[in-house]
């Protein structure tokens, strides 16, 4: 079985990889047997129906979903529910370009698509767990964009959405700060067409990586208030070098950009021959949009402007002047934002 | 003489270059014969009491300045006033490093700060012109920073200021933006630390700093509001190739990158041993502080904070959907809006 340095359950905590077999791809392709990597908190009760579906975003894991979203006590408390938590394909955890099928591996990664992801997630949910329904679905960012397309493909699936700080359609500025993402790996020349030596030897591309994040990833508001000073960085240059790069260094770049392709093809209207309003009509649970009001790329504007479309939704935004990447839980109010929402939408009876 | 195929008047229309001589720099070094690129309109009146002073930002030069916020019937009116719109020190058509004197050329020129600009500035005013009051000086951006510079650098020396969409104290979140700006060009193979074999090698390489300009040089109003289409371009691809690609593309590494080591570093407390407070505090012209209510990193809460710190300045914010370029006049709402605010502070009784 192959290791890595970084993907790896001694710094992902536990998770168990469960294959659900040979899987086609919406873009053509398949990949061999694919595993994913799932993590689970609390018990599947008797009648299959107390179960929770956490998804993941870019570059993250089930591990800060579970630390950051989960916890008795909690709006998720495994006391109460069945948590699954499934890393998206190709994130490093589940099936992904360092150790897939050697027919698939590297650079040959095939192309995934959101919705591949939510239906490898219902089949791993209906044939591994038996669970029809579920009382919740959600995620961030890349997470959001799954929950979306969970509400629009299969609505009779949940009583409850919530999409954290992402679209149901990607935006074309979202489809460029991808690629920007992207640029500071492929153009290195240690990239080598996603065949490089080592992660070592693309440290320098995903310092850079990390940096386009410094710009977008946080929010003015953060910086010019120098929050990063609550988590005991000292300055704005030791907070961009040891926590924003440094969290991106020892990643793979294929994993990293198979993830960002998929992410900035995020689109529920393929469902409806790209009409956005009829594929955002056809969701039937209560869903509540909460977005991050400093968000610099999943924008308040544009989320309202999808909730508006959706019937039984609620605008739930989140204050948090640490931008997107508060999802990383960085603000106990954001924490404690997150569980009031959740409690009051898992509270209701449906 | 040295010729460029864009630093040049059939693009940027007509210029005088004025020596100022030799030219000693805040970081140290000196420019020899520095010439400053110097586009004049209208006519000095023999008290020399109707100059205006307009200052160039980054990749600009006086040709948009002139187009975009001077003419006849406008609040700058050159039947009216003596403009002087002077390029920045290495913006490609004052001195800059593809036309330096041999010992500073290229990858060798110096770093030059926005208070050198300032200071050039004041030499060429008071010598070259025999200017010693100006009715106002205005800037966007980088411009805004040469705007802040003179009124707390010279705060005698004109009636009014009017910085447009730019920071007195650049803050750290643009610190990093424009090092991801600066980073698409110098760690390209091409780049050959600053003495690259042509522009045409570094064509990719300044196509993907126009990518990030499409990510942060815009706003998510624009994306959503498809306003690239009121300028007849037919979707966002095209819009980003065809103009913000394409504006770059024939752009000096080497110029672009001494102008963004310059706007890092904008600073009006180097006045004051690092008080902000203090030196926004010397003050004395009528400052009006336009930022734009969309823009994504010279944000209006961040401008705000600056402007409460000055005795006698006004808030006056300019709505525009195009975010920071709609400095460019793309939309005739925003020029609308600047010739009303400038027309009130001109028409002080000051």
């Amino acid at each position: 079985m192959k290791q890595h340095s970084y993907y790896n359950q001694e710094i992902h905590g536990n998770y168990e990889l469960i294959s659900i077999g040979d899987f086609e791809l919406a873009e053509g392709g398949k990949i061999p047997n694919l595993e994913l990597a799932v993590r689970t908190l609390g018990t599947l009760n008797a009648e299959k129906s107390n179960a929770i579906l956490i998804t993941t975003w870019f570059s993250g894991t089930s591990k800060i979903m579970e630390d950051v979203y989960v916890g008795k006590g909690r709006a998720i408390d495994p006391d109460k529910y069945f948590v699954v938590i499934v890393n998206q394909i190709g994130n490093g955890l589940s099936t992904s370009p360092w150790n897939a099928d050697e027919s698939i591996i590297r650079s040959k990664f095939p192309f995934v698509r959101i919705e591949d992801d939510v239906k490898a997630q219902y089949k791993l949910l209906t044939e591994h767990f038996g669970i029809n329904k579920l009382e919740l679905v959600v995620g961030g960012s890349m997470g959001a964009q799954q929950t979306y397309e969970w509400a629009v493909r299969f609505p009779d699936f949940m009583k409850r959405a919530a999409p954290i700080a992402g679209y149901a359609k990607n935006t074309d500025h979202d489809f460029f700060l991808a690629r920007t993402l992207m640029d500071t790996l492929t153009f290195d020349p240690a990239f080598k067409d996603g065949e490089y030596n080592s992660i070592e030897s693309m440290k320098s591309a995903l310092s850079r990586h990390g940096d386009i994040w410094n710009v977008i990833g946080y929010s003015t508001e953060m910086w010019r208030k120098e929050l990063y000073k609550n988590l005991q960085f000292p300055d704005a240059n030791t907070f961009s070098e040891t926590f924003t790069q440094a969290y991106f260094q020892p990643m793979d770049p294929n994993t990293l950009l198979r993830c960002a392709w998929k992410w900035q093809r995020g689109d529920v209207s393929r469902n409806t021959n790209g009409d956005l309003r009829a594929a955002l009509g056809k969701i039937k649970c209560k869903l509540y949009c909460m977005p991050i009001d400093e968000d610099m790329f999943f924008r308040l504007a544009d989320c309202k402007a999808e909730q508006e479309m959706i019937p039984n939704s609620e605008w739930k935004p989140i204050k948090d002047d640490w931008g997107h990447l508060g999802l990383f839980g960085l603000n106990p109010e954001y924490v404690k934002q997150v569980d009031e929402i959740l409690g009051e939408l898992l509270s209701l009876d449906l």
